[in-house]
Formats: C-alpha cells, sequence, structure tokens
C-alpha cells in the first residue's frame, strides 16, 4: 500500500490534517528554515525553538545565543534576525542557538505529536528528500506561511517536493493543496525567482532591507544537512 | 485609494481575514452556490442555511422545503440534496427553502460581522463581478474549501473573481493567496473540465453517482441571480 501524502498550507489548518504516524515536514522559505539548515551546515550543535520573545530573552540572560525576529526585523537584545547569511561557522559552531520567528518556530512545534518533525528549504532539498522516501510512512507537508495566510513561496518548495516524493512510486496523494502545488511548483520552477518577485514576503524583505538572502533561499542542494526536531530542541540527522 | 482584494482559501482561515469594512463573496463550486444560484434562478423566495442537520429537521416538521447533505450523499427526510438540477421552477418558486451542506452554508454565515455577503458561482459570475465594481468598498473572497481544507474548484473560481475586479482598476490586493488563485485561473480557464478532473471533490462526486452536474458547476453565466445573505436569510439582490 503507498504512503499518503498530504500539504497543509497554513499553521491554522494543522488540526484538520493531523496524522499520528506522518512524518511532518516544515517550511518558511523565507526565511527561519533556510536559516536553521544554513546554521546546521555550520556546524551549530542544536537550535531550540521558543514561540515568544520573552522566552528568547529568558534564554538570552543564561548565556545562549540568540535569533529574533517579528515582522523580519531583528529584536534588539537578538545575536541574529533571521537572516541566513549570518550563522556563519565562526560564530555558531559548537554552539546552541535559541530561535523565535514570527512563522517559523511556532510552526516546527506543531508535528510534535507526530511521527517526527523534520525541518526542510530548497538547500537541503535532495538529501531530506533522499531521506523521506526511504521511510516507510506518510508525510504531511507543513507550511509556516505568513501569520496563518497561505504564502507562495512556501506551497511551492512544498510542491518540490511532493513531486520528488510521488515520483518515487512509494507515495499517492487524493489532497487538491498537494495537486496545486505541484502545479505551481512545474509551472515556475524554471522561473523561480522572477516568479517569487510576486510574493507578498519577498516585498516585505525588501522593504525591511533584508532581501539580499533570497538567491540563498531559492537556491537548492547548498547544504547537506537535515534538522530534525525532538524534545524541544532541534538537532542535526546527519551528524 | 484602491480596494483590497484578499482571497481566504478556507473558512477555517477567517479569521485571519476579517475585515468588517469588506463585502464577503463566498463560494462553494460543487455544489452548495452553485445550487443556491440554480435556486434563485429558479424563483425561491428565500434560502435560510443552517448548520446541523437536527436543525434542518426542526424546519422540515414546520413544513419547510428541505435541501441537505453531508459528504455529499442527501440526508433521508431532506427534499433535496446539494445537485443544482433538482431545483425546478415547478417545485421552488416562490417558497422558502432550508439548506445544510457539509462546507458551503456554514461557511456564509461566516462574515455576518462584515459589510455584506453574497453568493457566487460560475453561474452567476458576470453579473457579480458587474456589482462587486460598483461597491466602494474592499472585497473578501472566501471559499467554502472541504471540511476546513484547501479545495482547487473554489480557489480557481475567486481567481476568475479577483482576476476580472482587478482589471477594473478599482482595486488592489498584495495577498499571496489571490495571486495564487489568479494564477491558477489562467493556467487552466481553457480546460477547465479537464483540469478539475484533478480535484478530490471531483472524485467524491463521481463515487456517489452525483457527478451529472459538473459541467453545470463549471458553466459561466446562466443564471441572472446575486444571492445575499442578511439576518439569517439567503435573498436575491435581482428581483
Amino acid at each position: 500500500m503507498k504512503h499518503i501524502i498530504e500539504t497543509c498550507f497554513s499553521p491554522a489548518l494543522f488540526e484538520y490534517f493531523e496524522n499520528k504516524d506522518a512524518i511532518v515536514v516544515v517550511t518558511d522559505v523565507f526565511r527561519a528554515t533556510s536559516s536553521i539548515c544554513a546554521a546546521f551546515e555550520n556546524g551549530v550543535k542544536s537550535i531550540i525553538p521558543v514561540k515568544s520573545v520573552d522566552e528568547a530573552r529568558t534564554y538570552k540572560e543564561k548565556g545562549y545565543l540568540i535569533a529574533a525576529e517579528r515582522n523580519g526585523i531583528k529584536i534588539d537584545f537578538a545575536d541574529f534576525g533571521n537572516s541566513p547569511e549570518k550563522f556563519e561557522r565562526s560564530i555558531v559552531e559548537g554552539r546552541d542557538i535559541v530561535y523565535s520567528t514570527t512563522n517559523g518556530t511556532k510552526t516546527i512545534q506543531l508535528g510534535v505529536g507526530c511521527k517526527a518533525v523534520v525541518i526542510g528549504a530548497f538547500s537541503n532539498f535532495s538529501v531530506l528528500v533522499d531521506w523521506l522516501q526511504k521511510q516507510d510512512c506518510d508525510i504531511t507537508l507543513l507550511c509556516a506561511g505568513w501569520k496563518n495566510k497561505f504564502n507562495i513561496e512556501d506551497s511551492i518548495f512544498m510542491g518540490a517536493v511532493a513531486e520528488a516524493l510521488l515520483k518515487t512510486g512509494k507515495f499517492e496523494t487524493i489532497c487538491d493543496s498537494t495537486v496545486a502545488a505541484i502545479d505551481m511548483w512545474n509551472e515556475h520552477k524554471d522561473n523561480l525567482a522572477q516568479y517569487l518577485e510576486k510574493c507578498a514576503q519577498r516585498s516585505r524583505l525588501r522593504k525591511n532591507g533584508v532581501d539580499q538572502c533570497i538567491d540563498y533561499c531559492i537556491t537548492m542542494d547548498t547544504c547537506n544537512v537535515i534538522p530534525y526536531y525532538k524534545d524541544g530542541v532541534i538537532k542535526n540527522l546527519i551528524d
């Protein structure tokens, strides 16, 4: 029997997709999961996602490195915002980072009752898909979106993941979100940067002067990492 | 200043889109809003949407005509299921109908705090768009979806509506859902029936033997009606 793929366009819809037997893949392409992959690629030891800025502040007082933004802007006391290029090896290697963002880090915590929670971005696309297709279970693709709304960049990424998995023949879907995401991916994969100019988040990043990372965030396979979330901490499955 | 268009892919996301100054357009292409338009086209006096089958039963005892389905199947005590062709003039003209469906009728009630709630389907597309563009206010396009999940048929319809409204120059959008819906519409409008074969709901209707209405549900401009919901009742704005 084939395993099921479903795509959830918003964290606020996750309860309608909850499948305890599924691996949950979380993405927040612009920029949390791209940054998390970059941090692990550069040797970070662990990342602790926290929901509130206040929680992040408490960890700051304990000596943790802090990555935190709201609405695309770095929180004043944080060491990092949400820009992947800032997680340089010289700063993050061997360190534990506490992370809090507008959409991504909250979404990561949603799948805690499921089989596993892993983190995807264009940067770890192939290594993630290779690993997923070896797991014998259903897969729920969970987009971080923007403040509980659908966004284009996360959905189109999940379309790429879903298509790659369906091609293996081990999976199937009757999920309209998955079908639509795959179509978005196939229609725009050859001019992705141009298409993503349409995204609301693209405009927000430009407005906030933090859009230099866009090319990085949509480039495939720059990171050989599979971040996974368990017991409140994100670690790298590939060590 | 231009008015804003936003598209909400699921009733469960409506709280994140709520805009008291907006007209809410509700669609449930397969099949509730297509059926409601057909009923008004055939002279129904009013339609009372109710959430539960129990409420519908209470109205039945009071002598109302009842249209009710769950999961695409007509409820035993109902006079109609959710098939538009059943609302024949000889049966419905001048009558009041109580209506309860899996997705559509619940969704209609969500916009009650907004400026107005109107009902759209391919069958009343042009008359609805003409009316909308004359209103000087924001517009929220609300898809009924399937059990709070995104569906393709409602989203693609809203893409058609959004595109037509944006063409007037009176509206603008920075909403990713709207952008994606418009793209879906433009990419598939020339082979809509074929594309909608991919919909999960298309398969459900076929399985339940109630898919004879698909052509009707995706045919433009067969109904000169604008159903609007106010004070618990749907009436026709064009009388």
